[in-house]
């Protein structure tokens, strides 16, 4: 991976903007725009959740219509889901002031929300805000770092990445940001994820590569388990790279999708490691399992028990809580196949050989526990299929953050 | 329900007795003994997790090979899971004890343990332990009550209940202990229950309505979305209630097993009200669901989500994160058909209708949420299904007991 400055406008062509709309948080900028002059493919996976933000809803027509697209506008502080028809009509005017404002087709602006479930957005606010920021559009890379910061609910730090890399002759740039820590969880983990980048592809590759991508990196955070009702992760491409169009999946594809899956896995393990409340990074490593979909389940299990979470904030080696959730996840498997191991920065330790407890010094057990990235590696010795889920620890600031997030 | 007073040793013919066997715990009584003279048919549910306790795969063999059943030996402290060859020894070794105490067979003998997994129990302390209840065995309702006290572990109350009705003109009793507060997740919660009975009913008929009430009573209980290792419930029951046998589902089967819910049913109740560091019960009541599952797949999404728990804690009426685990759960439906509700002993109260949230009064919300025991009632207008789930709110004091349990 070539990491390089920036975010969503390190890309050719983009342009962000942020703003403080006043939705609901003070002091901050709470509203972002991403846009591109030039009419962009785009890509785009959302929350596997019934029930569907009224953003979710407007943004999975764009997708799926096959309309370019220009723009997506962002607040944070209230999530429009659970809204009814006023909040679909939010969409609608949020996309409309775009319109009004940069002269490009309302059907070719995405919109995206986070913040409190049940509460109407205040139209007019929202308005301002676009108005506003379509005056402060800029490409420079501070401007995509502000529009990182603006998407932030709980997080405490921005997310971005770029990366560049070349295709037949060209240098191909690909930003990101994301935001997110609280109800996270696979399918989509929530958050909000928006991707830039100025390849010439087919729209259809690029979401057939979007797609396998995020199973491995994005689907594999959890948080708390909740899977929320506002997940979006969005991918513009406006093809001012000037490579040769990528219509199959040959080398360029390769090579497109292998950056992809970079960005995507840096941004995935930077909200695990900012889930809300965490102080650590918890992965969990399973290999050699008897499938893709076992390996994956069983990782997730993993990460996902709250008493797992807890033991990682407690550095305490209580290894049986993460056999228990393998056990309950849904995978078969016999545990007298399975090895155990703690893993980070200060060393490897095993502490379970096939069915049995193996005796270990605590001392180095709790020194590697320590580590900000801590990983929990298990070896199934029943096939060759892997997957790695990141989350993060389970802490008393968690309790505080969501014991009263409205106020 | 007729409440009695008492627990285990309130039917007819049980004994219990317990000790500090100083497995784990220092200053406590840390093992327990329900024992029948008389020869019981037993009946009992186990963990789903695929990684069992050696004591849950030996209680599932002497339930499924149709041997009468005379005592119970339960330990807190260490849960005798992921122990391998050893731990399964560590089981026969005790029911042997038993059998040299008391001349009861040791085939007829359960074990029951909770505690840390991945550690083996120490055989001799359990021996002795054995030989210690052996020659306290009582029948007093105080034997019942000291034997519910040593099986908890992070309980911080002792659970037991007793009821009594009659059959045949003749009065049966059903007592009952259980314990078990962290690791709780339905199929089965986590917990170890014990029930007693003196009424004559056939073995198969007798797990068959033990099967159907643990359904909606101790598979609705959720605490941390952790199905344990080491869940059980067992039933005992020596006939010495003298009522014609029951051996066909006639109104003495329904009589029964009607008592058995409400028992059940308050068992789970107090389980999850004393769930790890909990500060109230919450329940969530699913009503006019499309079907029976679908109640208990919406109901425990609700109890089971950390946040939803956490706003429970912190009395904030945000409703969304309901809704939102409703969505996740599983369960098909469209919001527009939801009424949500927040019910208590201070009022009730709506929050949401057919799609659309409803301005309410904060302050009334937080007096409904403040209290004891708090409510979520969903009616989703799509049948006549109905279910509730048992849970608890998720406080700082869980995170503080599951950072560090083993020290």
């Amino acid at each position: 991976m070539n990491k390089i400055e920036g975010g969503v406008t390190a890309p050719k062509g983009f342009m962000a903007a942020s703003t403080a709309a006043g939705i609901k948080y003070e002091n901050r900028e709470d509203m972002a725009m991403v846009y591109s002059k030039e009419p962009c493919v785009c890509a785009g996976t959302f929350t596997s959740n019934v029930v569907k933000a009224a953003c979710v809803q407007w943004d999975m027509e764009l997708v799926n219509s096959g309309e370019k697209m220009h723009a997506v506008v962002v607040n944070s502080g209230i999530a429009n889901a659970c809204t009814g028809e006023e909040g679909f009509a939010a969409c609608r005017k949020t996309a409309e002031a775009v319109n009004r404002c940069l002269s490009v087709p309302a059907s070719s602006v995405a919109v995206a929300s986070t913040g409190v479930i049940g509460m109407q957005l205040p139209v007019d606010k929202i308005e301002a805000g676009v108005e506003a920021m379509s005056e402060k559009l800029g490409d420079g890379l501070e401007d995509g770092t502000k529009a990182s910061k603006a998407i932030m609910t709980t997080d405490t730090v921005n997310k971005e990445i770029a990366v560049s890399f070349e295709i037949g002759g060209q240098t191909v740039t690909l930003g990101g940001m994301s935001k997110g820590s609280g109800m996270i969880h696979p399918n989509m983990c929530t958050m909000l994820a928006f991707l830039t980048t100025d390849i010439n592809i087919e729209k259809t590759l690029m979401q057939e590569a979007l797609k396998e991508v995020v199973q491995d990196t994005f689907n594999m955070i959890t948080v708390d388990g909740d899977t929320s009702t506002n997940d979006t992760l969005m991918l513009m491409a406006n093809g001012l790279a000037g490579n040769p169009l990528i219509s199959k999946k040959n080398k360029d594809y390769e090579v497109f999708k292998e950056n992809l899956f970079d960005v995507c896995r840096y941004l995935a393990r930077k909200m695990a490691a900012d889930g809300e409340g965490a102080s650590k990074l918890f992965e969990a490593k399973v290999v050699n399992a008897k499938s893709k979909e076992d390996a994956r389940t069983l990782s997730r299990a993993i990460v996902a028990s709250n008493l797992s979470k807890a033991a990682i904030y407690g550095c305490d080696a209580n290894f049986g809580r993460f056999l228990c959730a393998m056990g309950y996840s849904g995978a078969e498997f016999d545990q007298n196949d399975v090895e155990l191991f703690f893993v980070s920065e200060a060393g490897k330790m095993q502490v379970f050989d096939h069915g049995t407890p193996i005796v270990f010094d605590e001392e180095q057990a709790v020194k590697i526990l320590s580590c900000e990235e801590v990983m929990i590696l298990v070896d199934m010795h029943e096939g060759t299929a892997q997957a790695t889920a990141f989350g993060c620890d389970l802490t008393h600031e968690y309790v505080t953050i969501n014991a009263d997030y409205r106020s």
